[in-house]
């Protein structure tokens, strides 16, 4: 495999598990295209998807399962804590291996295009792969969600960057794009305040004052009792695991308030871990070739190779 | 490859390095053998090394090196940290996979036994492959070290497994076992008194009331001004990296002395890193291959299987 990239796309259903099958099964047969993780959520409504192959394979098998998310999911009648404007909310491409930025840049352009004519939902370009400095922020693109998006999407400022000015009746729009890697990481508060979250989220954005590469919200988790600071580490190298979470700690000391358990959902690079372990255990000079599998699986690769 | 095993011979040399690197040569040349890993330490003047892959290239290898060692390493003149009785000082097998741990134990025996034809240097089995209950142990096979089993080892009770008995002349006798992964694991205290760390030693070990799986000793780090508690973990899985942590700071904080830092030496299994960030960062339900490259791995050696 010369070209590796990962693929995260995040569909709006959560809940319906023949829905969600259906979803996968392209996703698990094409081959090129490995399905490393799907995790659902009941709370947010939400499945999330891991992938990592050939950007060929990739494509096209993340275009099947759209045409399927298209036709099954209505957002008119979709609840869940997590903002979304689409049945097939985000599509983003990340580079792994063989693969530059730019060249997932041009993927993600090139993808949409083709996505909108075969599935005439509009698309929003973001991040790295944005077409208007503003929309490289997804929250920019996302705001008000679906509900408020039907109507402002005739607005100018909102018009899509594919596709005409109004959203699919039942799948609204996707946004598509190209970034860095993304881990997910949420701490949840032994608390039923939701402000305590609300309120350690907004210090952690860079928007407050906060980290760089943190996007953050506060949501309630009503079935658990909790509360949960939701976070993608947008740039983990930048902004590590471990200095997220002891930032959290601080700020929810000032209420008397402790971390109950936190969540890495779906993939995680190995260095992410490696690095926030290396904190806590104040393993010196630790290399991630030092893995036993990590290791032994490169020389592998590399005898293959010659 | 159907048999994967990981070998850690030990050589009693950690300073000159042209003799390291005549030792490592026919490590890193012979095909299916996989050199994951060396590392010399000053102090303790005894070099480390990780192998992995197939049982019958790593036994042509190992045997290989040893012919190496013995001719120049002479323990007669050896000093180190670290205790000793030859200048290849242990060979364990583990099981990685495809193989059970009888099989390894097998594997010993029989490379012991060929071991002693081709260098004419005597052997003990240790850990899972002894013959003598007492054997099991590391410690009691190289007790005194090389000095005093020079003479000891006309006694009966210390008679080697193979071979007469008598020390090779310079190269003293081999240990060679089939037991667990070993985690090597070392904590730095910030003081100079060696009895503090050997007083916290003392207390992890199981011969006193400590864990069952801690193997540990105290040292002086007198290059850093320091001391270390140098440990084996020898179970990963049932004694946890973070909870031997955790207890040394607390036995410290007995003294009022803090930890400067650790040191994992060598290999570690991903598991056992795993299970640490999970514990430190309360993270729930965390899933080995939910990090990307292990997970990837799998796939990519399944889709080959098929």
């Amino acid at each position: 495999m010369s070209q590796l990239i990962e693929c995260v796309p995040n569909f709006s259903e959560g809940r319906r598990q023949d829905v969600m099958e259906a979803i996968l099964a392209p996703l698990k047969s094409k081959k090129g295209c490995y399905l490393l993780d799907s995790r659902a959520d009941v709370d947010h409504n939400r499945l999330v998807v891991s992938l990592a192959g050939r950007p060929d394979a990739i494509c096209d098998a993340v275009l099947k399962a759209a045409k399927i998310a298209r036709d099954h999911i209505d957002l008119n009648v979709h609840h869940g804590a997590h903002p979304r404007i689409g049945a097939i909310d985000v599509i983003p491409f990340t580079p792994i291996s063989g693969i530059s930025m730019e060249k997932c840049v041009e993927l993600a352009h090139s993808f949409g295009e083709h996505y909108y004519n075969e599935l005439d939902i509009p698309v929003y370009f973001y991040e790295e792969a944005a077409l208007k400095p503003e929309r490289r922020r997804l929250e920019v693109i996302r705001k008000g969600q679906y509900e408020s998006l039907k109507a402002d999407v005739k607005n100018p400022d909102r018009h899509p960057d594919i596709g005409k000015p109004e959203l699919h009746p039942t799948a609204g729009a996707t946004v598509i794009g190209a970034r860095k890697f993304l881990v997910a990481f949420n701490v949840n508060l032994n608390t039923t305040d939701v402000e305590i979250a609300k309120s350690i989220a907004r210090h952690l954005r860079a928007s407050s004052g906060g980290f760089t590469s943190v996007k953050a919200i506060g949501l309630a988790l009503e079935e658990k009792g909790l509360v949960q600071v939701s976070m993608n580490l947008v740039d983990y190298e930048s902004t590590a695991m471990y200095r997220v979470l002891e930032l959290i700690k601080a700020e929810a000391a000032r209420w008397g308030v402790t971390v109950n358990g936190t969540e890495v959902y779906g993939m995680v690079p190995s260095a992410a871990i490696l690095e926030s372990s290396a904190y806590y255990m104040q393993i010196d000079d630790f290399k991630r070739d030092q893995v036993l599998e990590i290791k032994l699986l490169e020389l592998m690769g590399k005898e293959e190779d010659a």
